[in-house]
């Protein structure tokens, strides 16, 4: 990292001695990641005057590795014609992602400017639905025919003209279907007169256009790909997948699934402008209102009985807390446990067993612990034993709900993130304050 | 995924049938990966049946594709010279997978009965430390002398046996210096009779061995790396990582974040048995139980004002559970802003800005809504008014701890996922009690 630092400091200077021709020297040999890292700390107008020392095609890789907050950010600062001669250079998968984060019309007004040939092929590949492996895949892969033999596959590699990151060879039948895949390794130590038939692997692990981004991570993951072709429904090749995409994709689903589970929208980052983070805060703090509300109600359903013994105020958030933590960490073991593919329909029962002893035994133990302190503390021995048992039935209601309320979700094909600790914790919040309130409210006569 | 549902249902048919002979057909043409996960779904004796069906090679291989509870569960059933009979025919890198999960004097015992340059090899790698790449790199990695051409690399690399998922050709000096590295492309598309020095990338990433896995994965997610050469200090080049590793990597460290926010163990997976789920929970549920008596501690203080006013315990929780969203929501975005490299030193101060004035608005207008609510459910408007502005401040209280804890957490080097829901809001809770409590008591002769 300290090197990345160093950089940083030395273009940092050289910004503010107005330095132009020295700073597109060093950009020049810089990566493109590196650049587009540096070009994150800045502010506006150096981030344009920075992009703007950079050659259409170093600009082009540099776009490619923003963020897509400060991508939309710099576009905004650029002419059309500017931006269109930089995508033109561009894989279109490339410009795929970056025209998807502009307004329509500035995106139509970009294309049109661009090459025709490929601004057909980004339109081509726009009509794929976002989150689809179609709008994931590249051009940029090798095919070969299937009648050639090693030396000519390799002959037909050589005039071919793709870039360094091709690592296997497709091989294709005469209608361009997919009929095998040869990694380049093996096709480098086989004798050249050998048919590239006889050495393919047939059994491609492959996927379609509508291949949802998440399946093709787990198909990545589970049989450990480099690349994932991409077909047809009739196995016509039509493009690959590389694993740095798929990377971003696991990446980004995590993000998702860690800030949903929180009550946070999946795709804020720690970067986004306030007026854009502002709404998507609001919303899931207003739905924590109304449960908080829903709870307050349930609380004064027994408003009198607190009148009576404010002491019972004093003890029944604890009840509620542990709810909370109960449904919190059930449910989140649960949600990973169905993102990495774990949960699966045969081991239900197992995991919802599991976490209804998991209820009784923590809550058993937390209860007996919280009736002590209550006792030593207040020397109610009636109403410390009603707190511990509030508690211990509270930490199954948690099980229960914890474990069942994103498989339920999961079923209807909603994310199980989305049962965020604001929704979960609603049922023992209430529950929570119901079963101790009402306990107490039971056996008034007796805590008097 | 129905492909692999098949599969299950005939290989269970096939168990339950005893047909073992058909079995052992079956599973000799399926991937390992789909074995593994077979035989994760299965019982423990069935487990072992369908284990040893398996011939010692491919047994290997399905070792490796299983998570550690299951390795650990089957390796249990197994004895000694079975298991080192099978782990002898496995890369000495999947060797260390399978024997650091196993109890060290297990592990010895295995490894002396291995032939002796592989326990050797092991050995070494078990030197190094978990979490680091000296552990997970390979020895399966191409590396060609400086001084061949591109025809005398290609023979060099026909007569060394490596697997086929080789990528990329790295170069080394007379010393095993790393000095260069040529994509498996470049050089089949390169003149035989060019130089390998005159065609190699000399700018080539490079770990050492004790580089953190997750820095690895932080410079493969950077520069779209498939494979990350390992040198020692002197860049000598002793292994490779390849990046199916490194995606194994960044999902064990997103669970890690997800599960320690919510305040479960980094490590617990939804298929852990009870008993070793029971300690990792409690411990949490106790940190837990301990900070919610600290929070009732606080309402204590205030028990004869709520004596006095039992409607101040009805309102109460409102104030701790919206600093408990505004702590949460705040806190996973900025964990996740770390994890990423996102929320670097020079963009904190912004950060910090965004979120107190996000605990501003957002307090504001939550806080506008719920003293309305207040007003028109029990008519009091003083009371009201102190719930809005408690809410307020506790919001603003959320946006600062939230932002703070985990980047201090950091900056000792503390996992800032530590920084889970339990932690963080104590803060929320103990400081929304004070609040709207303390100022209730302060007006309370206006309020009564």
């Amino acid at each position: 990292m300290s090197d990345t630092q160093r950089l940083s400091e030395t273009v940092k200077e050289l910004l503010s001695g107005g330095r132009e021709e020295r700073l597109a020297a060093i950009l020049g040999h810089a990566h493109a990641a590196d650049v587009a890292a540096l070009i994150r700390e800045l502010g506006p107008p150096d981030q344009v005057r920075l992009f703007r020392l950079l050659g259409a095609e170093r600009a082009g890789a540099v776009l490619s590795e923003l963020d897509d907050q400060t991508k939309r950010d710099l576009l905004h600062c650029l002419d059309e014609r500017e931006v269109s001669r930089i995508l033109e250079r561009m894989p279109a998968d490339h410009v795929v992602e970056v025209v998807e984060e502009l307004p329509e019309e500035e995106a139509e007004k970009i294309l049109d400017l661009m090459e025709e040939e490929k601004s057909e092929e980004v339109h081509e590949l726009l009509e794929y639905q976002e989150g689809t492996a179609g709008r994931l895949m590249s051009s940029n892969f090798v095919a070969v025919p299937e009648g050639l033999t090693v030396g000519q596959a390799i002959e037909h590699i050589r005039k071919t003209k793709t870039g360094d990151d091709a690592f296997y060879v497709y091989v294709v039948d005469d209608h361009e279907h997919l009929v095998g895949l040869v990694p380049l390794h093996r096709l480098l130590t086989t004798d050249p007169a050998m048919p590239v038939h006889a050495i393919r692997g047939e059994d491609v692990q492959s996927v379609t256009v509508d291949t949802d981004q998440e399946e093709v991570a787990r198909l990545v993951q589970r049989y450990d790909l480099i690349q994932v072709p991409v077909v047809d429904a009739t196995r016509r090749l039509l493009g690959a997948i590389n694993v740095d995409d798929v990377i971003d994709v696991i990446s980004e689903e995590a993000t998702e699934d860690i800030q949903r589970l929180a009550g946070a929208a999946g795709d804020e980052t720690v970067l986004d402008p306030l007026q854009k983070v502002f709404p998507k805060r609001m919303i899931w703090r207003l739905i924590n209102l109304a449960t908080a509300v829903l709870a307050a109600s349930v609380i004064g359903l027994f408003e009198s009985s607190i009148q009576s013994l404010a002491i019972l105020a004093v003890f029944m958030p604890i009840v509620a807390s542990m709810g909370g933590i109960g449904t919190t960490q059930t449910a989140t073991v649960v949600v990973r446990g169905i993102a990495l593919g774990e949960l699966t329909r045969s081991v239900l029962v197992r995991v919802l067993w599991k976490e209804v002893w998991l209820g009784v035994a923590t809550g058993a133990a937390n209860g007996l612990v919280i009736a002590i302190i209550a006792y030593l503390w207040k020397g109610r021995l009636l109403l410390s034993l009603i707190l511990g048992v509030a508690l211990l039935l509270n930490m199954v209601v948690a099980a229960v709900v914890g474990t069942l309320i994103p498989v339920v979700l999961k079923t209807f094909r909603i994310d199980p993130a989305i049962a965020s600790s604001v929704i979960i914790t609603t049922f023992t919040d209430v529950f929570g304050f119901f079963s101790f309130l009402g306990l107490a409210t039971l056996l008034m006569n007796f805590l008097l």
